[in-house]
């Protein structure tokens, strides 16, 4: 009946704890095998060290249920991890210390539309395509958009944000109430139940604590969202630039002039040609802005004429248009396709979109006030060009944002050590120019050590108080975020 | 030497402390007279009951004094509350259990301006309006705008907002750092020392957790702002309905359309007619909205055509407009000055701005989701009609957030009954449909028992777990928000 290899004193209460997730969940709710177990150890980063699959995973059908578990995991001191989709990019998932894998695919339901309101309210297992696709007769629609297909209690969960944030906000934003379950079965819900103010002040900022709390604070059981009426028109735009200089003077000027633009995403050259051999596109490997603009017909007019203006000042390119729906779309898929089309880049290399052999790519991100973007890119592309590595460089630049996705052969013991190398100067260059060393995606376990740094000791006890205050057992998602538990 | 008229054992310790207070901030920035302490106790409030003045006022010039006058009242148990510029309507610097005031007015420089990533950090004594007169010349300026002048950093404290939140945010959403003095002095930055990305996920969301904290977890001393654009044009218009439901259904249908309103304030004909007299204007006494738009002219006209037609399809009035700067302003100082045009209303009452003697007047509000605005204002005239009160309505409708400007008698003990029972109706109807008893102006003294009942007893105890983990002495603004440390 132990699921780990070893009869550890965890394993043993494990044992105990079965018949009672069996109760709550039934037998078809509770599951010890391998293949399910290690399916939820990971995401989608390259975070494996240390992890290890959790014990067993169990999939609940509702609060009340999440709720007992969680109870019983209390009683017997053991780790509880949520599981959204698992597509996060820091390890948020991996069972550092094994425990229980809490699965919530089973709570899929979209309650409570309110369109005159702009709100909704989604159980864990509900994606962001999933709420757009059931949202697309009403008019109205969530803009936040991290790439993948992820879990919006999970977005919640890591803060995401994305291509849109520049315009709509990030989580931190769009998030209006949570349900959340603590550590000891507690259901709380963070602005009272049911509440859906457009704005409060009615004590502490509970929804934002949990937001970006990585479940390290609870599990978040629903969430109810800000909603944006779909724009009467949309139209996007790729802009080419002699420099890198050029293009983020670009979107400094832009939206210095109060542009609502939409998107506006910056490639490099290294990751325009990946883009173009992955996605069959044929524009000049150059420094590029990708950019979108929402509104009215005419405003969408005032606002192209106003960025063409500025990117020609800055020696852009003429724009070339993505108007109607399919072509905007093959534009934002291959934006969004960015990560494998890096993959692409290593010769040798067989791209799939499923599990490329052979290299593995990752994004190393940092985000820094807009005026730093130029000198950051530059300095990074030269720190690429000495280290010796692959990593195109694409970013959100709205909001001095950029990844390097570094495509890596995991055999090579001394690039890997230069891909670390590389990714720590990096996060201390951001944090050299007032930035941070994580603009989305959160800490998880890969930046830990860099937090620290970022916030100084005083600012990490406080966190730490924090989390003892609502997880005093440290149970949940031990091993994230903070360094404590593990050390 | 000792402040208070009895010599109790926290008398005897502020005795003991005030050596140390006066090492640190030198004899002239410590005050034991009876007029510093009285004007220290009270902000614009009529929350009186229990209060009594802090029994030393103490004025530091830095960071480190505040952290080491903090370290002295910790070690010395005594509460510390900080104070701005006392414009709050919660009660929220009342010294309820006496202590230590912190005054913040030497604490006043605008340091570290940004132009190009539109951000700007300020000292506690700064406030609206003098962040805004120093930005003039840059095009860039601070919206969030509560009406009155208040500190920056107190506006953080509360969680402030105001008649533009609508299209720019409340304070939530503009903070982007704060300097923050725990109470065993402790200094943390929120979002790490010097740091101002336009987004992080770097661990939990602490700025958040302090913005709305109204004293009771810290005292802040710099906060880091997210600035904005002057608009190229902006006109404000008025218009007339025949009803409330007309009024407010075309603010929803305008939100509706997208239109980037930068404030649709509603005035009941109640409130109308106190504002035509008290700013000597001659609209007609009928459910009203003021507007304002902002953008480039283009744009503007685009906003207003829409606008026009909705509201004309609710058969509202033709606008009259407010073009000119001069004009606009008074239009908006009539808004601002409704609390004095309210106090007007009653007759035999000797207007003033400073203190009209006679009755006393202050705002009864909540907020709700949008849709629920018409029912909620409908029901609440009905009731102060039956409940015999003098309560015209304003409200930041845009929002679903208005004030009911209660005008009352004090000496009036029956009226004063009415008013009470009326004002628990009105937050209890506010809790019924969805919405929040507090939509700004915080909790502070007034609405903690309201508190419990819209959190719930999981969401407070949440909360008065992240009191005791920051504030374990429970010296910080004790009394306020919570019910703790009281009963």
């Amino acid at each position: 009946m132990t699921p780990a290899s070893t009869v550890s004193p965890q394993a043993a209460a494990v044992d105990r704890a079965l018949s009672a997730f069996r109760f709550i969940c039934g037998d078809e709710g509770v599951s010890l095998g391998e293949a399910v177990r290690e399916q939820h150890g990971r995401d989608e980063s390259v975070h494996r060290s240390g992890c290890r699959p959790p014990d067993v995973v169990v999939f609940p059908r509702c609060v009340e249920e999440v709720s007992a578990l969680a109870k019983t995991c209390y009683k017997h001191n053991l780790p509880i991890i949520p599981f959204g989709t698992g597509t996060g990019l820091e390890g948020g998932v991996g069972a550092l210390r094994g425990g229980v894998c809490f699965s919530l695919r089973n709570m899929d339901q979209i309650l409570d539309l309110h369109p005159e309101d702009f709100d909704v309210t989604v159980e864990p297992a509900v994606t962001r395509k999933t709420l757009n696709s059931y949202l697309r007769d009403t008019g109205l629609w969530f803009p936040v958009d991290p790439g993948a297909d992820a879990s919006l209690c999970g977005m919640a969960a890591t803060s995401a944000s994305g291509t849109n944030a520049v315009r709509y906000g990030t989580m931190r934003e769009n998030v209006i109430n949570l349900e959340v379950v603590l550590a000891d079965g507690t259901i709380v819900h963070t602005a009272g139940k049911g509440r859906r103010p457009r704005k409060t002040s009615a004590g502490y900022n509970l929804t934002n604590l949990f937001v970006g709390s990585e479940g390290t604070l609870g599990i978040i059981t629903k969430t109810t969202l800000r909603l944006y009426g779909i724009p009467e028109a949309t139209v996007s735009a790729v802009c080419s630039f002699s420099s890198v200089q050029a293009a983020v003077d670009s979107t400094v000027q832009i939206l210095q002039a109060g542009v609502p633009i939409a998107r506006i995403e910056f490639l490099d050259d290294v990751m325009m040609d990946a883009c173009n051999r992955f996605s069959s596109l044929s524009y000049p490997v150059v420094p590029t802005l990708f950019l979108e603009f929402h509104g009215s017909e005419r405003s969408l007019e005032e606002q192209v004429n106003i960025t063409e203006e500025i990117t020609q000042s800055n020696e852009g390119s003429d724009f070339q248009w993505a108007r109607d729906a399919e072509t905007r779309s093959r534009l934002w898929r291959a934006r969004h396709d960015a990560w494998y089309a890096a993959q692409a880049l290593r010769p040798g290399c067989k791209v799939s979109k499923a599990s490329p052999p052979g290299v593995i790519c990752f994004p190393v991100y940092v985000c820094v006030p807009l005026s730093r973007l130029p000198q950051i890119i530059v300095e990074t592309k030269e720190d690429l060009m000495e280290s010796r590595l692959t990593g195109p460089i694409a970013g959100h630049v709205g909001d001095g944002n950029f990844h390097c996705l570094m495509v890596v052969d995991p055999s090579d013991p001394d690039e890997l050590h230069r891909v670390h190398l590389f990714t720590e100067r990096l996060a201390r260059r951001a944090l050299a120019m007032d930035g941070t060393c994580t603009g989305e995606h959160g800490v998880g376990l890969g930046k830990r050590r860099l937090l620290c740094e970022e916030l100084g000791p005083s600012g990490i006890q406080a966190m730490q108080k924090l989390k003892n205050a609502l997880d005093p057992k440290n149970l949940m998602n031990p091993g994230k975020v903070l360094l404590q538990g593990e050390r």
